[in-house]
C-alpha cells in the first residue's frame, strides 16, 4: 500500500500511544515523511509475508533522548546515509528498510528512507513500542545480530559498530550517539526476508495507523475515543486494554542522564479512581503503581492520554495540571516469552517486580 | 634491521624519554614484544626510504589513560585485530605497520602487531613524541586523513570511524574507548609508502633506541647519563636539549577526567637552581614555569628524570620527594611549522603562550 497524507497523520497518532510515553515526538517525523510526499516521492508500505526469503532488509532509525531530538530536527539524509554505509560495507543492496521501532519517531524514519531510495518498507517492527535501548528487539531475542550498525550525524561523521553481541552494540553506540550531540540516525539488525517472518512483530506500522484512524474518527463522529480504541484492541495482536487511571498530573519529574530521559509522574485520581497513580519512566513509561500496588507494567503498554481528546501525551509534555486517563494495553506473545522478557522485562529496568500481563491484573 | 631483547630494552626506556611523561608505561610495552621473541616471532624494523612509493601502510597503536594502561595489561591480540578489521573494510592487505606515536607504549604496540603478522616494522612515527590526542599527527597536519579507523577492545567489540576530519574522528573514538573500559586498540592513517615519506617524522624508532642506548652504556660505564644524551642529540633531528631544572618534587596532583589523565607538578629546586618549577600536564609535560617564566612548552620535549639514574618518570610514576632532573629537547622542524603548531601547538591545549623553540629561550 502507498501512504498519503491522511495515512501519516494517522501513523503518527498510533506512533504517539505506541510510544508509550516515548520514542520521540512523531510529529516531527510525520513533517519528515510529508515532505517526501510533497517533492512527489512514494512511500511503500508491504507485508512481511510478502517478502521473499532472501530479501535483504535493513531497518533504520533515530537513536538519543527525545528531548534532545525536539531542538534538533533532522533533514531526513542522515538515516539514508546510515543505510548506505552499511550497503557499502557489507557490500550488498536492501531490498527494503523497516522500523525497529514502532513507538514515536522511529516509526516514520524508515518511512523517509524507503521513499528517498525508493525501497519499501516492511510493515513489521522489533519493539512493538517503543523501548530506551537497542538490545531491545524481537529481532535479537530470536537470534539476529544487530552488528554490523551504523550511526551517523548531520554533519557527515559515521561509526560501524561491531559489537560481540546486542547489548554492547547498545553500550558503544549510544557512547557515539551522546557524542554526536545527543541523537544520531541509524541501520542495524539486517537480515533476510526470512528473519524477519521469524523474528519481528507483524503489522504494527498498519496497526499504528488504525490506532490513529480509530481515535480520529471516533472524534469526528463525537464518539467515545476510548471506548472505540478498547474495540479496536482485541481485533490485533494487542489483544486486551483497559483504562486503568483517570486523574490530574500533580507532580512530574525529569532529568536527562547517560543520553536517557530519566521520570517520575504523581497523578492524583479523579472520578472512580481515589489515590494517587505513580509512574516511572526511562524515556518510556515503565511502572504504574497506586499506593504501592502495580497496575501494569513493563513490556505491556502504559499510555497516558489527554482525559478529553484522548490525545497520547509524550513524557517530554506531561504537565502540571493535566487531566490524564492512563491505559494499559497487552503486547503481543511474542514479546512476554522467558527470551524476550530476558532482554526487556522489568528486571531490564531494574524494576523488582515480575512481569504480569494486563488482562491478568486485578483491576 | 631485526630487533633483540636488548633493543627492546634500549628502545623502551627511549621511548619513555620521548613520551614527556606520557604514553603509558613503555615496560608493559616491552614485555609484550618480548614474549615475541620468546615465541620465536621476529621483529623487523625497515627505513621509510625503504618503502615503495605504493605500499600500503597500516599504523597501530592503543589508546587511553596511561593510568588505566598499568591495571589492563593488553594481550597483544587486540591491535593486530583491529588492523584486520581495517583490512577487510579498506579490500586491502598492509605491506607494513608503524607507530603513530613514538612516545611510551605505543613505539612497542606496532612490533607486537608487525611481529605476530610477519610485517614489517617502518621507523617512524606521527607525533615525534607522546602527545593525548589522535588528531595531533603530522599524518594529520599534512593531508592523511585519519578515518577510516578501527578501535577494539579484548572482549571482540570492533568501531569503525569514518569522520570528516581527525578532530571528529579523535572525540568519536575517545567515546568508544572510553566505553571500552578506558584504553582500546587502534588502526588509523592507512597510507602510502609515498605519504609516510612526506608526512612523518623519520627514523624515531631507531632515535628512540639510541637514546636507550646511550643512557644504558653511560650507566655502565659510570659515565654522566645527562651530559651521554646532551652529546647525542644534535647529532638527531631532536638537534637541542639542556637541562631546565634540577630539584625536588614538592607537590604532585593528578586526576583521570574525560579519559586523559590531568595533573600538575610543583619542583623545589636544588643546587644550581632556585625557586620553583611548575608543570602542567595533559598525559604529557606541557609547560614548564619557574616564578610564572616559561623555560619550555610544547611541543618541545619536557622530560622528567631521575637526578641520580637519569630514569625517565612518567606522569603516574611521579612521587613527593623524588628528586629529578627537568630536561627540554628541540622536536624536528616538521613539527613546528605553523600546520602543526596549529594542531598540537600550546594553544591547542588552552595554553595562552605561543611557541617559542627552546634552543631560543633564555636559560
Amino acid at each position: 500500500m502507498k501512504l498519503n497524507s491522511e495515512d501519516l497523520k494517522d501513523l503518527a497518532l498510533g506512533a504517539a500511544f505506541l510510544g508509550t510515553g516515548g520514542g520521540g515526538d512523531p510529529y516531527v517525523g510525520r513533517l519528515m515523511a510529508q515532505q517526501c510526499l510533497d517533492e512527489g516521492l512514494e512511500i511503500e508500505v508491504i507485508d512481511p509475508s510478502d517478502l521473499d526469503d532472501e530479501a535483504f532488509v535493513i531497518p533504520t532509525a533515530m537513536m538519543g533522548a527525545p528531548t534532545v531530538l525536539v531542538e534538533k530536527i533532522p533533514s531526513g539524509e542522515e538515516a539514508v546515509n546510515s543505510l548506505q554505509v552499511l550497503e557499502r560495507h557489507l557490500g550488498r543492496k536492501a531490498q527494503a528498510t523497516m522500523p525497529i521501532e514502532i513507538g514515536g519517531i522511529n516509526s516514520t524514519i524508515p518511512l523517509v528512507v524507503g521513499a528517498r531510495l525508493g525501497l519499501p518498507i516492511v510493515d513489521a517492527d522489533g519493539m512493538g513500542r517503543a523501548f530506551p535501548q537497542l538490545e531491545m528487539e524481537t529481532f535479537g531475542v530470536y537470534g539476529v545480530s544487530g552488528s554490523p550498525m551504523v550511526v551517523s550525524d548531520e554533519d557527515g561523521d559515521h561509526a560501524l559498530i561491531m559489537a560481540r553481541d546486542n547489548r554492547d552494540m547498545e553500550w558503544l553506540s549510544r557512547g557515539v550517539a551522546i557524542r554526536m550531540g545527543g541523537c544520531a540516525y541509524i541501520a542495524e539488525y539486517s537480515m533476510s526476508g526470512a528473519d524477519v517472518k521469524r523474528t519481528a512483530i507483524p503489522n504494527t506500522l498498519t496497526l499504528a495507523m488504525r490506532i490513529g484512524r480509530t481515535l480520529r474518527e471516533a472524534k469526528s463522529r463525537h464518539l467515545n475515543p476510548f471506548e472505540a480504541l478498547l474495540e479496536l484492541l482485541p481485533k490485533t495482536l494487542y489483544h486486551h486494554g483497559r483504562i486503568i487511571f483517570t486523574g490530574k498530573i500533580a507532580d512530574m519529574r525529569r532529568e536527562t542522564r547517560n543520553g536517557f530521559s530519566l521520570g517520575h509522574a504523581r497523578i492524583d485520581g479523579l472520578g472512580r479512581f481515589s489515590g494517587t497513580m505513580e509512574i516511572e519512566i526511562q524515556n518510556e513509561n515503565l511502572i504504574a503503581r497506586v499506593g504501592g500496588v502495580v497496575k501494569a507494567i513493563v513490556p505491556d503498554l502504559i499510555c497516558i492520554m489527554d482525559s478529553e481528546t484522548a490525545e497520547p501525551i509524550t513524557t517530554e509534555n506531561l504537565r502540571y495540571g493535566q487531566r490524564v486517563s492512563v491505559m494499559a494495553v497487552a503486547v503481543p506473545e511474542i514479546m512476554r516469552t522467558p527470551e524476550a522478557l530476558a532482554v526487556f522485562g522489568p528486571s531490564c529496568f531494574g524494576l523488582d517486580h515480575p512481569f504480569v500481563p494486563i488482562e491478568t491484573m486485578a483491576l
